[in-house]
């Protein structure tokens, strides 16, 4: 057998390592059925993961909020997602772990603590939020009708699957002929998009939503850099109004790094290129990640776990 | 093969019938990693099923909600889920419908409008919302803190697995001791809760929630049962101020038709007894069911589809 055999995509389900198209889930089990799962996912680039500390973190914290409880440790998920990464053989990796619930055994009540929970983790190539071309040349964003859902309702920082929202506002945007869009919350506040979180620009400052939104890791990897850079970083709300007159809009996420935004709605924003706060925060995104910052390295050469 | 060959549970996934066991989907599928998906529940009591054409058409405007458009009509569908009850030989049925998204092809932007969407099917043994014993005895609810996500972000008359407020308020009632939670809005009115419909019965009238919630069809069956027993059911928003206050409370679901309130926080409702208003909606409900109200049988004798 090959030291990397599933180069499509390799999973880890419910117990035991499969190519990820054989990785299927009960229709029955409410991880789908009530969408009662938890996720989370980090990237590999040049053969390492990047912030795996961080992203467990997140997830173990998911999960708790959840009341999620899988059988496997945290330190055991970490041992799966880096054997996941070596069955694939992939130096560029998208890595998904989710934790979810699945049904009541029939003679129980139907409640979720009747239920276990399992993890699901799978490695697949490297994924874009948006087509590279689109990255080149800046994101063309909405602000959509569809409102995100409150955290009184589904808290965002446990990261879910609570899409419906994202998912109309998406058609929204492509139905105007952009290519994203963003959601507002109840008050008309910023908060994020479909993958990614939102940071705007005004006068050298950058602001980004302090609530409503995922705390994302890259959105914490750019409150970093503008720190490094000397860049003032505020977190706070944003109102919508502030957004539409930034002199810069760019976006956060673990698909993509920092991506710039050239227009919001019917505004063109820099003669429809990214701007100079935007670039450099872009440029020093990446060549700290070939630094290896933040980097966790895989060793594709070690022996199949059993 | 027997004529009902899978009497605990028979599907039909994405163009074929299958044991319900063997009822699995990718687990890359938007369908359960966005919760790109929508569903509806018929019950078959009596060897027929109960309001199919209603049900049907709630499906048909919930996938227009939300997008989704499966291969199959809607006429195919009815054919197949008279087919699933047939399968699995079941004279009390409930019959589950889902439309779910798959994930867009390699190479194509990450975009609902970019997948395919597909149909699922189940059948299988009547599901009841609370142990019988609890109907019996009344059921006890609390209030949950979580609020019911808002129209404004998912609506809810578009049945969708958007759960996580529901999974919360389940385990915030079973914390509490109580069998199952409601939700307000964030107005502070009553909503739903996971699975059911509300209604409140003060003075001798009925009121139940007009907005914020799932337009019941057993919540229907009751309005309509109410005019035939001349009983006022008014449909307005409720606040949980009255609520609290009322004389009966009970609720509405496919699975379980009429049920009483007895507990609703630290209030006993009636001696702890489903109320006299309560126990003739009940009783009319299964009646009428007995009866063949609204009822479309199947033939369990036909041969098997292809």
């Amino acid at each position: 057998m090959s030291e990397h055999p599933w180069p499509a995509g390799a999973a880890w389900l419910d117990g035991r390592f499969m190519p990820l198209a054989e990785a299927k889930i009960p229709v029955t089990d409410w991880g789908y059925r009530r969408s009662d799962v938890t996720y989370d996912v980090v990237s590999v680039w040049n053969g390492a993961f990047f912030r795996l500390d961080d992203h467990l973190r997140r997830f173990q914290a998911s999960m708790a909020h959840f009341r999620l409880q899988p059988r496997e440790t945290i330190e055991e998920l970490r041992g799966i997602l880096h054997e996941l990464v070596r069955r694939a053989g992939l130096r560029e990796a998208y890595v998904a772990m989710d934790c979810l619930r699945a049904a009541a055994p029939p003679g129980l009540p139907r409640h979720p603590r009747n239920a276990r929970s399992y993890l699901l983790a799978f490695a697949v190539p490297y994924v874009w939020l948006m087509p590279r071309e689109v990255i080149a040349r800046g994101a063309h964003l909405v602000i959509a009708t569809a409102r995100r859902i409150p955290p009184v309702s589904v808290d965002p920082r446990a990261k879910n699957f609570h899409w419906a929202d994202m998912t109309q506002a998406l058609f929204e945007a492509s139905d105007a002929g952009a290519d994203n869009p963003i959601l507002l919350d109840l008050d008309g506040n910023v908060t994020e998009g479909p993958g990614f979180n939102v940071f705007s620009v005004t006068a050298g400052r950058i602001a980004t939503p302090d609530r409503g939104v995922l705390e994302g890791i890259t959105r914490l990897s750019v409150i970093e850099l503008a720190a490094r850079l000397g860049i003032p970083c505020e977190i706070r709300p944003v109102p919508a109004e502030e957004l539409r007159a930034a002199d810069e809009i760019f976006i956060s996420s673990t698909a993509g790094g920092v991506i710039g935004v050239t227009r919001l709605d019917t505004r063109i924003l820099g003669n429809d290129r990214p701007g100079p706060i935007t670039g450099r925060l872009h440029e020093s995104y990446w060549q700290l990640r070939r630094q290896g910052w933040h980097a966790e390295p895989i060793d594709y050469a070690r022996a199949a776990a059993e």
